[in-house]
């Protein structure tokens, strides 16, 4: 089936000169999670997975994976015949330099609109000739369609900010220059809208243009109720079809325009041909960052819900016999728990992993091959809800009985790694890059690393995933890690040790940037605990804490017990209580 | 006087169409410390401070200093009518702005030889007209001349690396690039050579362009032995006057030359105008910036020797009533010791502070001045020593009797800073400026800083300060605090506080990054002590540290009792083995 969809496309390119074709796995909108309609990669290969790059040419279909899908791409892409490219091993050239090698001078096809102008940069910068065409959606059978479901306000009780004044703090920003934003959760922000045309994150696909005090979104007028029309004209918005977005652009002559190239694809970029173009991040991706007083209020209460829904979970796990479920079962309990009481969704596909299996990072179990649990050994579970309040990201790893002490001793290293962090105080100015080794320097210590970041912005009632703060120790000027923290940002703290077919260890807490306190040295910064589940008193060995930690981890117990308890029955505070026992 | 002078520079700047003339305190190489040849500051206004900028118009003129220099410029200067701008105070105008401010459109004179390309540029790009132009030398009478003593050559055995294999590896680096260098440190580094044309720091005046596998070396003759001069002819170095290095300069056309904007004057740069400029960070601060190992054993035995002569000045002064000398004293002494055992020189000025004086931090004692000492309250000394092994910079905080609790607390808690950056382990990729928080963070949570860097790189028989390794916190993108710690580099580690009028308390060891471990997670560094003496552990209130600083300390001291024992007789042993005892 592969291959007759594979020959279709084939003869388009011969027809127009094409000799090779590129596909990845984004959208229109460089999203990264992207609606069904998007995943191309899979109606052209078999794959199933959510990254990859796709090159057809006329003797050969090539895919590139990263190391989470080399086995996947085997057992999905050969049998159809298709090449697997697994990066990272020796000797795999990346897309780039695979064309460079076999495909010299050849005229590569690609669709400007799912391509981001930094990549199609990069692709001129190399010498490779591109042309942008969509030559694979006529081809297409019975492609899910679009989603087009009612678009929703959110409310300025949780936004802090009605539409109008950030619109007006973007105009005074802007002044005479146009911002071009095609940016989802962006767009969101503005507008104070949210939609669910994308799984776990409240989006609705649109563009923006906001030029000379105006702002025209490109999004289907039936997606709206009459009342919120009234409200968005009433606020200068100016809605025009999602279709007509790049007419609209190649009228725009003469001016300057503010995107983001690594945001913005490559066809809205062209056709803005006659413009002096100002490549920087959005300006909006900085004010979502720093959440205002209310939100932050909103983002407490969030955390609240997720804390009584989890230890309700905890209380489920507790009084069964674990050899009865799997790792999908418990997944599906957190995530029945969440949506029972004040989430509305989920913020992420969950992760519950059971010893050995959360060694791989970004293990997921499905129905099929989920492990059983049994009464030993411990579970890790990285999970989040999507409230109206805010957006939850919490990983907890606890024992299920009998746990070895050295899996302790790990336990230990890794949670005073997390309060290491969350416990720490710095002057303003420092960047995101500067605190990382806080969370890493005791694991380092070990001779271990975690191969990710420790710390990842979150959005309000949005992406789980934002890049201000981005805490990590790389040092890319052009990246978000040297961005500076400032009170109001929020960051995830999650270090974690992996030890491959042994077992994996994270814990995570969002934290809440704030000013600690302002004198004669300048202000001083520091973070409040978002979350509010107690962690497993019984992984923690006290030998391996100093004072100092063993007091924050008291501290922080305490203050997860007398914050939950007004949302507590009787015996859930009972139970709550023990958990929160200090040390 | 002063008024006579700045007379004559006005006849000049009338004669030649000049309204203001702009004086500053380096030399033609950009040097931090100068010969007194360039105390041209002093003579047009009397201020003998090391930093300073002077302004002369017609009618008046100003003088711009630093905090440190507020009163001393008042002082010296405004008794000659000099106007004083005090920066970092309120309205305090910087020179470029007081020039955009009262001197719009006016021509200002300049010696561009005395001036940084990238200070030249700036003045430029705020479209200030410049005439670069030495009008003051001729006015100066009885001028102090250049210094011209003999260069001596640093032996193989010191540097590891002879000057040929340096020139090849400069020749295979550069390719068919020219490389135009004025740094005094760099050009003796690149050739083993040493002079003594600049207090403290063993260098000579001299330009260098290395071009087409030839290295021209700009200096007189007559400072080689013809010993030296056979070898350097035979090692391809063509020595050719000082003062025709910018006439050589304008014979080079159309060429890329490689030269560092900062540390290059103006004038060379203009002399190179028809060519190619690329600017960038010298290769040899990168190159010299990582000691060899026959460099990095040197380094060791040079602290070896360096902390045998403090444990001598420590018995003398354990010894004597203190009542009976001042700061200027117990410097004397300790330059005394170092230079009657290995030293051939000291490597900066020695900085002892008593008590309060202690809180300025670049507080100097005089002869005049000198703060008797007692026999009560705690003394810190920042001082160095320069050895053909190489170069060292100690602080040690101690104390002279009875002591205020709450001073043995900030001691603890500062002696605690400077181990937790020493006793660091991290991954292969971190920059400086990624571990700088690991010295600050315990002073951070008392709500304290010091308003410095935590370390600095140090040259080998050089200057006392390199700029790389640079451990701030800071985020300059042009600045050396984000470049990557490699092995190899020599930091040095010194945290403190400074109560104004109170007391000051720093620590400072050398320390040498090297390879800790390999394993899957990549490569592991970390730091060896340099420094070879104790610290005071009548200072230490063991409450305030945990187990490992506790270990870590006692590991030191152990150290340190071991390395130097065989440098020592009976009785210092005893004295050692006293001031080493575990906590």
């Amino acid at each position: 089936m592969v291959n007759e969809r594979l020959d279709k496309l084939r003869e388009k390119m011969e027809e127009l000169g094409i000799d090779l074709y590129y596909f990845n796995t984004t959208d229109y909108h460089m999203s990264e999670y992207v609606p069904e309609y998007f995943k191309t990669i899979r109606y052209f290969s078999g794959f199933s997975g959510s990254l990859a790059t796709l090159l057809v040419g006329k003797e050969e279909a090539v895919i590139f994976v990263d190391g989470r899908y080399h086995l996947q791409a085997e057992r999905e892409c050969e049998p159809n015949g298709i090449k697997v490219v697994k990066l990272g091993t020796e000797g795999a050239l990346e897309p780039v330099d695979y064309i460079k090698e076999y495909y010299p001078h050849k005229l590569l096809g690609i669709d400007g609109k799912r391509t981001s102008v930094s990549f199609a940069k990069k692709l001129l910068k190399e010498k490779i000739r591109i042309s942008d065409n969509d030559i694979y959606s006529d081809i297409i059978e019975d492609r899910a369609p679009l989603k087009d479901g009612e678009i929703f306000e959110l409310e300025e009780k949780y936004t802090g900010l009605s539409r109008k004044q950030k619109l007006d703090m973007m105009y005074y920003c802007l002044s005479d220059k146009v911002h071009v934003l095609s940016n989802l959760e962006s767009i969101a922000y503005l507008l104070n809208l949210r939609g669910s045309d994308i799984t776990y994150t409240p989006v609705f696909m649109a563009y923006m243009v906001i030029m000379d005090k105006d702002t025209y979104l490109f999004c289907d007028i039936k997606r709206f109720s009459a009342e919120l029309l009234d409200e968005l004209y009433a606020d200068g918005v100016i809605i025009r079809p999602y279709d007509s977005y790049y007419s609209f652009l190649k009228d725009i002559k003469g001016r300057k325009i503010l995107l983001d190239e690594e945001k913005i694809n490559y066809t809205t970029y062209t056709s803005l041909a006659f413009n002096r173009i100002m490549n920087m991040r959005s300006i909006v991706e900085d004010m979502k960052a720093i959440k205002n007083p209310i939100e932050q209020e909103n983002m407490k209460l969030a955390h609240i819900y997720d804390g009584v829904a989890i230890l309700r979970f905890y209380m489920w796990l507790d009084g069964i016999d674990k050899r009865t479920i799997n790792e999908y079962d418990a997944a599906k309990m957190i995530s029945k728990f969440r949506l029972d009481y004040k989430a509305f969704d989920l913020s992420f596909n969950p992760i519950v992993a059971y010893n050995e299996n959360a060694a791989q990072m970004h293990y997921s179990a499905t129905e099929d091959n989920a492990k059983q649990l049994d009464n030993k050994g411990i579970l890790l579970m990285d999970t989040g809800g999507q409230y109206y309040e805010g957006t939850t990201d919490i990983t907890r790893t606890i024992s299920l009985g009998e746990v070895d002490p050295e899996i302790r001793r790990w336990f230990t290293i890794v949670l005073k790694s997390m309060f290491n962090l969350s416990e720490a105080v710095f002057l303003k100015g420092v960047a995101s890059n500067q605190i990382d080794i806080l969370a890493r320097k005791d694991i380092w210590k070990q001779g271990v690393n975690y191969r990710c970041g420790t710390g990842h912005g979150v959005g309000q009632t949005l992406a789980v995933h934002e890049r201000i703060p981005n805490i990590r120790f790389s040092n890319n000027p052009e990246g978000t890690e040297n961005v500076e923290l400032k009170p109001g940002m929020i960051t995830s703290d999650e270090p974690g040790v992996y030890f491959d077919n042994l077992f994996g260890i994270r814990c995570e807490n969002m934290l809440l940037c704030k000013t600690m306190y302002e004198n004669e040295y300048g202000e001083f910064l520091g973070f409040e605990h978002l979350t509010m589940v107690p962690f497993d008193l019984d992984l923690i060995d006290k030998k391996y804490l100093d004072e100092d930690t063993v007091n924050a981890i008291n501290r922080y117990h305490e203050t997860v017990y007398l914050t939950l308890l007004p949302y507590l029955n009787e015996e859930e505070a009972q139970y709550l209580r023990k958990k929160t026992m200090p040390l």
